[in-house]
């Protein structure tokens, strides 16, 4: 098992990283305030993994029950948020019961969110099951629902308790979500770590045959720049922004399709090569650069190009984006491989341009 | 105008207490992050009162836009806060624009909780315009939206960055609310300041008189003694539960009736009769203090029973509570008039007693 430690002073957890971690009750127990927590899954992971975690949670004399909530992208909403609240206030459940958010992205930033507003506050734990929400959206206490105008829009920094990245559960990981899982970690080599970069370049094979050594490695380095980040800035007043890379023109590409056409991952990876193409326009990136980002992607599976939807319609989308500051659109970008930048001055007509030149049919 | 500071480190804000403080550009404009800002009322008193705050902005450069909400505790739920959010993101409104909340307390708890959760937080002013908002719910930071299975079940605890009260503001409030607003500043003396009880006992007249004098002075001391509660104890782990003598009966009372029957303040009267009951058959009160209690909301023209539901009805909704541990009900009680406790021993025969002895046609 691997470990580290996610150092926010009173709000501060511990991640762990390995096989096996959801039959452990003495890590769920080491964080409970009471012995009683409420499991939430979906109607995919619950089935796998589900009886694995209340066994778990019975081998240390913990009260429990389970939430299944329908699965999906699509399900990220108020409706389904609610769900949490009726099953909650209906068995009762107190301020002193710990949360547990079990799979993947959707599920984390949904239970997240109810945790943070349940009774204005009670503690979860963070049970990722896909590769993305281990290496991303498990750790620094992004919680959100979406709204049909926005990816995200509503919701809360609100930090964990315990994350419990067990690479058991990728073995049950559909293909198209592990690769999706991939782009976010290219992503911390692209943005502050080229050394990972230099590794992904040489292992991703390894990851896509799902080899356990490789996937720990990743998940834990992925996890180490993460929560460096974070600690860095919990609340994304300045080098936080950083993680984003790509997800700007990505959201546009998950809202303007319909959440769940595109998955999260993918569409970041076709984002993030809008990035690299206006950061080279920019005159930061070289050819070559630029060459190596497509090309790593592609080694991952990832689709290069993003859907054909209009420029217009791409710059109308992410003009909602959350980073907008005074009218203006403050993209991530990078100054070179390993280095990212927040930059609200590209011109229209370069960002049109590298939209145009990475979107619709090759 | 009166000031006073609520010492919360970074998150520390200022509360004024005076006339005329709605036209006072300067004050707005000190606590904005840029000149922007959205000023969210209800129909009631967005007629009465938005027109001089959106002068005020206008007169110091800042931008705005008014959104006008329905009035009543009714509509303290999910379906109005996400009239807020439509209204903020179709506008495009940026994490860096301010809301002002221009209302009661239900405008204050909602326009909170839309602020502690659009786009995962953006900073709000309180200009409370009751005298409950002015003393209790604008300070302090407890935002919510209820549930139909409980009040107050869905929130943050969310600090705004300035309370402007505003005495002028209560020129026009029915005399029914200034009244229940009375309920919360009787509870100060109650639970921590014998002293103002005293003073209360005397200057009651006054305040039903609408003395100016008499207001600022009972408004600042109720924030005062609010104040120094939150800043002990932000998040209610301990002594802030204090502030919610009577509200655990109260609260009964308010989901029994359906949201906007009782207003709250003198749901918590009644409730704070029931509490002194209970207090007294634990040995800590005497007649006198009950009789004095008694006294005290009656001549502020409070109702001193609390509606006919049936004994069973009130302990099966006070179940709810949030401050239910371990199955347990605690309860705010009274060891003498200036000073409360948390008590979660008390037997059920004489919770029952209690809710029955100050409930039903006298």
């Amino acid at each position: 098992m691997r470990s580290l430690n996610v150092a926010l002073d009173e709000r501060a957890y511990d991640i762990h990283i390995g096989r096996g971690l959801i039959d452990r009750g003495d890590l769920f127990a080491s964080v409970l305030k009471r012995k009683r927590a409420v499991v939430i899954s979906n109607e995919v992971v619950a089935p796998l993994y589900a009886s694995r975690v209340l066994a778990a949670l019975d081998s240390v004399g913990v009260a429990h029950q389970l939430v299944v909530l329908p699965d999906g992208e699509i399900h990220k909403d108020w409706p389904t948020l609610n769900l949490i609240f009726d099953a909650l206030l209906g068995a009762r459940v107190e301020r002193s019961t710990t949360l547990i958010a079990l799979g993947g992205g959707v599920i984390g930033d949904m239970v997240g969110f109810a945790a943070a507003t349940y009774q204005r506050g009670v503690p979860f734990i963070q049970v990722p099951t896909t590769l993305l929400s281990q290496v991303d959206s498990s750790v620094g206490g992004k919680t959100a629902i979406n709204h049909p105008l926005g990816k995200n829009m509503i919701g809360a920094f609100y930090q964990p308790k315990l994350v419990l990245a067990d690479i058991d559960t990728l073995d049950t990981l559909p293909d198209r979500e592990l690769k999706a899982g991939l782009a976010e970690v290219i992503k911390y080599g692209l943005i502050r770590d080229r050394e990972f970069f230099d590794w992904l370049e040489i292992n991703m094979p390894r990851l896509l045959a799902r080899d356990t050594e490789a996937l720990a490695f990743a998940i834990e380095r992925s996890c180490r720049n993460k929560a460096e980040v974070v600690i860095e800035d919990e609340t994304e007043a300045g080098v936080r922004a950083h993680l984003n890379l790509g997800h700007t023109f990505g959201h546009a590409i998950e809202t303007g399709l319909g959440y769940g056409e595109w998955l999260h991952g993918e569409a970041v990876a076709a984002g993030t090569l809008m990035a690299a193409e206006l950061s080279r326009r920019l005159g930061w990136l070289n050819d070559a650069d630029v060459a190596r980002i497509r090309r790593i992607h592609d080694a991952a599976g990832l689709a290069l190009r993003g859907p054909k939807m209009g420029v217009e319609r791409y710059l109308e989308l992410m003009s909602h984006d959350k980073k907008v500051e005074a009218g203006k659109l403050r993209l991530v970008l990078l100054k070179r491989i390993g280095e990212a930048t927040v930059f609200g001055d590209a011109p229209v007509a370069d960002i049109a341009a590298s939209i145009e030149r990475c979107c619709g049919d090759a």
